[in-house]
């Protein structure tokens, strides 16, 4: 996979040292307060901000210590701060507040609280560690649409306008980076697009998806049915994990839907449910499967948390279609939280794209394989040895 | 409407680029970081204050990147706080948080907690999406009293004493500016008065009422019912859209109500209601309409916020007689909340304030249009196509 | 009352001017910037721990513009401030924040939780306005063991060792101004004292008690009866309106009460019940009265706040013995809440030392005449005619 | 106990001046804002940190006013942030908020939210004093596996890594100085330990546990079965009061756990248990106690707090088997909390990390007096006479 690594860094495949006898090391190396600092250099704004969130998480826990030449954490968050900045400030704790009311794509809309409610939705959901059991290994792989995937977290899907939120990316790049990175992962990566975007980028960008073999879901954003079916042909050609449809941008009916799902060979995801009754009405339509979402709370102002509103939606048709999910996931713990509550597969926006900034493909792969490795742990900590076996009974209630 | 563009500025009828079919725009442009920049050198007070509310919501999202000579809520906002500092930091958010304790007319009562319930009672409720279905354009508009408005926020009464928080407006100026603008945004304007003050002062507001053809609520303070009533020609002759009573700031009984809405030809509204039976007893007096408000937390101290007292009103009362209501009504998405708890038509204050403030007529017409847009919106992503068919439902309980 | 203003301020008996029939005015003057910034010069410390405090409640709502040579708010906490500071910084909000964890007489005890659980717990409850009926005058006036007082708030028990929180006070001082301010307000002062320090002490502050002809209660550390009993002669002579005896920083058993109760002709109340069942042994005892309280948090961290825990006393017990009680009452609403969960008369403490400190007897007669005027506006905004009529349906629930 | 003292400081041995008649002192001298000024210079960014907690909870109530040459908790303090800064920066209140994301030993896992949680559920338990009663003094002392301790407090088993968090501490010191400072204040100390570690390194931690006549637990990480048992003879010879097993960073089986119960003559412990079905299968293993404990928060983000496990597990085991835990415990009325939650002894860590590197042995003396004196002076003001009369009936609920 040469051509993902060609901004010199080499990746580091096992991103934490393998547990031994003694445990789970809990690392070391990046520190919370020299990013605060620089933080301060570059812009106050996100510092204080940050300073008053009502809980202080921070950074995900570093998994090395950055030898000299080794991809690292902090050297990715710290390069993608110089990229994005002050589009995303790159807080050690993404919650939506240091960037509410700035707007654009990656702020929450109007005041940020949908992107703060989803943040806080899933803070306030606490694991129950579970320590007398014999599971020593777990298994994070699963299976989605025909595709195994290293762990259940694939790339959300973003679109081409990424590439304004920072210094010096192509669409080329973009793309190559958070699918390659997936890919290198052993997950999938994602294309999202708009179909009235000039004919050239469009199937610039396809193609990325059939470069990586289909290893991705390409994402369509709500425009007019009959434009889509337009598309149909050279979408199914890129043989896609699954086109999505992302409706919390601008919905569509039942007979639209099920007129997309009857058209496509893929399997159609709806992407937006946030109610129980959209996403049985995406059943009658024949959707292959539906994602819990409020656009990562950056169509709607307000909008309640997606770990609000997925146990109820979960509770009804978990088993029936796989069901997807995003919101403010960060880490391993974030995946398997989403899961306990009922989700099958969640997908990685924000997080991804400051590793894309940050370190390329490399980036993207370094960070999915540590939210790997963190999942692992967690699952070991809680008794699950294996994604189908996880749910509930692990949070507190 | 040429005299209510007499500032120079040229105010944009469209505030936000129609939604095509790729969604609602997140539009760009408004910078928080900015304001809170200004807001440090201008006064370190407000914004310390401001940095430390457990929420992080902002000014509003902006509609328009302020191409040069158009009116665009940057300039409206920087304008207004230059004006009206220190009465109102025009803060980012308008929480009652800044201003606690500074008593007046602009901050919430005592140590500023009504005020500040108020905000955090209406950003606890939290929106449901729905976006499964065929609605793609929602009408805003709606009837109070029999007058057709844009959309269901009017302007809440303010009085003369607003022109005391800033720099250079005279009365004449900020009840055009506020009835000016309303009445541009295709709703409806209100003048607050105190019939005790002296007499050319009220008949010239109480013309104002009447240059703008009666397309405003008149409001008089709680004085006795016989300085009322000796008013009583001269408001009836203003065709005022309905005379507002405000017994939040002195009650009055069941008798004195029933003798003003004997008095009045127009329709009378008791503002100043939280509770059931003082709104049930505003029924046995036979008012037109109730308004359960407050005084926007600036009479008593520690009161519920409105959002916790509004249902159990409204369980009782929709449909039987026009609910308002007030109390920090900000955004379109705030105006949806206040109707699906239950009212017909919200007032809004200090946003409105701060608009002609810093944009006169058109400051405040562009304030009205913009949350417009945003109610469109948001009705749209919650499937609801009329006011009328906004509920519970879409709220997230 | 020659001798209460021999500071030089004449005091202004009618701290609020008359409520007129245009309502309540919402004051002015005094300003919480001012406050901050000259906190900020005193000592970042309490600025800022202030700042972050979750609720921005401030200093209590000015009653006056402070002309030159009246009394005025402002220039009381000015004054306080520089004397106090640093053992208490004259918060705008006297919430428990800056000054936790500093020990000695004025902060909570330990960690400073108790303080800050009964900030919280009282700023919780909040009221319910009630604007349609026919009060338009409120009579505050109480009485308790046989004292008519001019509002349901008397002076809390703080003993000579206030003298050293501060510069230049005499224990002289100190008694004349707390004593004196509140009778020249009407109500009762306070004289706290511990029977085991020096004998002339003891007798030059139970003199003080005499001279304002017994219109103080008299406070004893629970030091071991027969200490206390040796003074029962000097004690009953101050015809002192009550014995009050804080078990919170010393327990006793009912057989101990009762020989109190048996041996002093004043009524005795205990002081520091916080459940039920002590309530229950105290009535067993046959004490005149208990007061709910947890020694205003300095005695015991992490206790429930008071108005946690006086609610299900007062269920039992209203109407039986009166019910007293303290912590954190700053405002005349304060005062609204403590009855509306159940006591009967409220005790002040911390808000009346600053007062002294500000401003001597003029100063606290000052706050309790400001107080009593929020009282009044707050029983005609929430419809209850007099003090016997204030119950639980004015809060919010 | 010379060896312990060699650091030239004279430990206090009643660090609380004894409780009076008057009642008990509530301290005096040590000053928070001193220690956040010294923070400041030290680093903002732990004093910002903490300056934002939602709670301003504090550094314990000093317990003496710092006579020159006589042990004191400020002097404590200060030079324990001189040799811990930044790893630990002792923050008057030890929350796990200026340290998230730090990652290492001291800080929580990940983001940090598991201490965090530790923290928040600890402190949203209150107490209920109880005031009427003829407890007034009482006896803080209780057995465990045989030992009589001063209070219901050891020391929580850390490692030899804790050396490497500041500077100039030797692995001898490191445990001469929490075993020795415990076993000075009549309670137990604690030795962890990785049995993978050098063998001379193992060897010389084991004989610490002799050198103190075993008045010390010994903990093991959960290395494999296999190794534990190679080192039973050594292990067992140590007389240590029980062998922890902290099954937290690393699970065992219920056969696993059986095996280590049958060959150890020394009680086994299995710590890190947060379910009552963990705790059920401890039980079927036939262990000597369990200790409820996520690692301090170590070892999984997003953990619930022990305070919310807790109650859940001791209603069904407490009197069965000896119930041990640990998080955040730091001062005397946490200690009480935790026991009136279910629990019969606590484990102290961080705390006692910063007294060693404060004052070495006597620092650790000095802080197990100090909240022996706090817990002692709790149960009189919750009225219970001896620790195995302390239950739920002091909480508030």
């Amino acid at each position: 996979m040469k051509n993902i690594s060609d901004n010199g860094l080499r990746i580091t495949e096992n991103v934490t040292s393998e547990r031994d006898s003694s445990g789970l090391g809990d690392g070391g190396g990046f520190n919370r307060r020299n990013l605060l600092k620089a933080s301060t250099l570059l812009g106050g704004g996100g510092l204080i901000s940050q300073a008053v969130v009502p809980t202080r998480a921070s950074a995900q826990q570093p998994s090395q210590t950055g030898a000299p030449g080794r991809l690292n954490e902090k050297d990715i968050l710290t390069k993608a701060r110089e990229r994005l900045y002050p589009t995303c400030r790159v807080c050690p704790v993404c919650d939506g507040v240091a960037c509410s009311g700035d707007g654009g794509g990656i702020a929450g809309s109007g005041t940020g609280m949908s992107f703060q409610n989803n943040f806080t939705a899933l803070q306030r959901v606490k694991l129950m560690m579970r320590n007398v059991h014999d599971v020593t290994r777990a298994d994070t792989s699963t299976t989605i649409f025909g595709h195994k995937i290293s762990l259940p977290a694939v790339c959300a899907p973003m679109g081409p306008a990424a590439t304004k939120f920072g210094k010096g990316m192509t669409q080329q790049e973009w793309f190559d980076s958070i699918v390659g990175g997936c890919v290198a992962a052993g997950t999938l990566g994602a294309v999202g697009d708009m179909l009235t975007y000039p004919i050239e980028d469009v199937k610039r960008n396809l193609k990325v998806v059939e470069r990586f073999q289909g290893k991705a879901l390409y994402n369509s954003k709500p425009v007019a049915n009959e434009i889509i079916l337009k598309w149909q042909p050279e979408i199914d050609a890129t043989k896609a994990a699954w086109l999505s449809i992302d409706v919390d941008s601008g919905p569509k009916s039942v007979a639209q839907l099920t007129e997309l799902v009857r058209a496509f060979k893929m399997p159609v995801v709806v992407k937006g449910i946030m109610r129980l009754d959209d996403a049985l009405r995406c059943v009658d339509a024949g959707v292959a499967g539906i994602a819990v979402s409020n656009h990562g709370g950056r169509r709607q102002d307000h909008t309640a948390g997606i770990a609000e509103v997925l146990p109820a939606i979960a509770s009804k048709l978990k088993g029936k279609v796989p069901i997807l999910t995003d919101g403010c996931v960060a880490t391993g713990s974030d995946v398997l939280k989403y899961l306990a509550l009922g989700a099958d597969v969640v997908m990685v926006g924000r997080h991804l794209l400051r590793a894309a900034y940050g370190g390329g493909a490399d980036g993207v792969a370094f960070f999915m394989n540590k939210m790997r490795a963190e999942l692992q742990s967690a699952m070991v900590l809680t008794g699950v040895p294996s994604v189908s076996k996880i749910d509930g009974s692990i949070l507190y209630a």
